[in-house]
């Protein structure tokens, strides 16, 4: 198995957390990154407790988010949409030769539910747009926030969907969603694919309201 | 089971030709609506030959588009996107009163492979602002057109996803889908959600070039 060093950025919220006690257990080095380094290190060491009472050896520190970026392979952002394009723009150095994940959803609520923003493109290739030497990847933007924490088994009844221009980059997101899953992620296609992935979010929470699930999607025919 | 006198409007096309001889098949009163009702009537025949030597007693006929909506309880547009504001402003006074339901899929293609379409909302969004006064629903956008003509079996391993401002448009959306995948549709939520739905076809797409394969969506958690 290839091991990583992952650095989660935002790695404290629902999203970032439950994937980085996923990777950890997993095998992969991880770094929870967080703009309050305090507010990291708790979060790891709540993950790497875990892990170890699950027989795993955990390697999980936490940081800031610069801190983390800075010592990792495989960067992961697992932030809010707000606030998104700066925040990438303030680590963009340190994102420089690297793949990047973005699990970003740039979603709105409103009284009739969640929707897609209007916004130009989409997260990931904003990210892209912003770090041009970096290696941004769309991926996990699906799973499942509480699954990923509150659920011990793997989300194999879901796919972890992976879109990106370098077929490098993908290989690695896909190679990731294994500690999600169980299975490699599925490659869904170029970067702009994330102006579909992205948003498909909202049909999701849709439905995990109508059907009070948590729902996920799995690619039939494969 | 509720039968339904069923238009669809570009019955002739691939997706049209195999939703029409699934719902026919399931005991539904099909109209297969065309510009030219000689081609209209040569694939009803062709669907009512199949229907019959399978052993069903099929109610299948073609006609012109607007001679098919007149007579049918629900409208099924399964129409390309481009000419697909005309065809329904065209069909408007038809369609008033009616369960509309939208499969359109605004996609564009160039060497990098499928996208979709800079459009302001969604297909299914413009046909309800067109004809205030259909139910307008979105559904059956991700099903291969290919599986439904050239497989017997259910598509059991995919769902329909279902969008729309009506629970009573949606539920007859969801009760159609058992036809095609044998369980009803899944409530996907507001007809906004097309926004999302309908370009989403081009990551299915991208994917079956990939893997080689027809894909399709299925929902897990439910």
């Amino acid at each position: 198995m290839t091991t990583y060093r992952i650095a989660v950025i935002g790695g404290t919220g629902p999203q970032g957390k439950g994937l980085a006690y996923r990777w950890a257990r997993h095998g992969h080095e991880v770094v929870v990154g967080s703009r309050a380094s305090e507010k990291a290190v708790d979060v790891a060491e709540q993950i790497a407790q875990r892990v170890a009472d699950e027989g795993g050896s955990p390697a999980v520190t936490g940081a800031t988010n610069d801190e983390a970026a800075d010592g990792a392979e495989v960067v992961v952002l697992a932030v809010p949409y707000a606030g998104h394009d700066q925040l990438v723009a303030s680590l963009a150095e340190r994102l420089v030769g690297k793949v990047v994940i973005s699990c970003v959803n740039p979603l709105g609520f409103d009284k009739t539910g969640p929707y897609g923003l209007d916004i130009d493109g989409s997260a990931a290739e904003s990210a892209a747009t912003l770090v041009p030497g970096a290696t941004v990847i769309g991926a996990f933007h699906h799973v499942s926030a509480v699954s990923l924490w509150s659920e011990v088994e793997y989300l194999d009844h879901e796919d972890v969907l992976v879109c990106g221009d370098s077929a490098e980059g993908k290989a690695v997101a896909q190679e990731l969603a294994r500690a999600v899953t169980s299975r490699i992620g599925v490659d869904a296609g170029a970067l702009r694919m994330a102006r579909q992935l992205e948003p498909l979010t909202a049909v999701l929470i849709s439905i995990n309201k109508a059907y009070k699930v948590r729902s996920g999607i799995r690619i039939s025919g494969l």
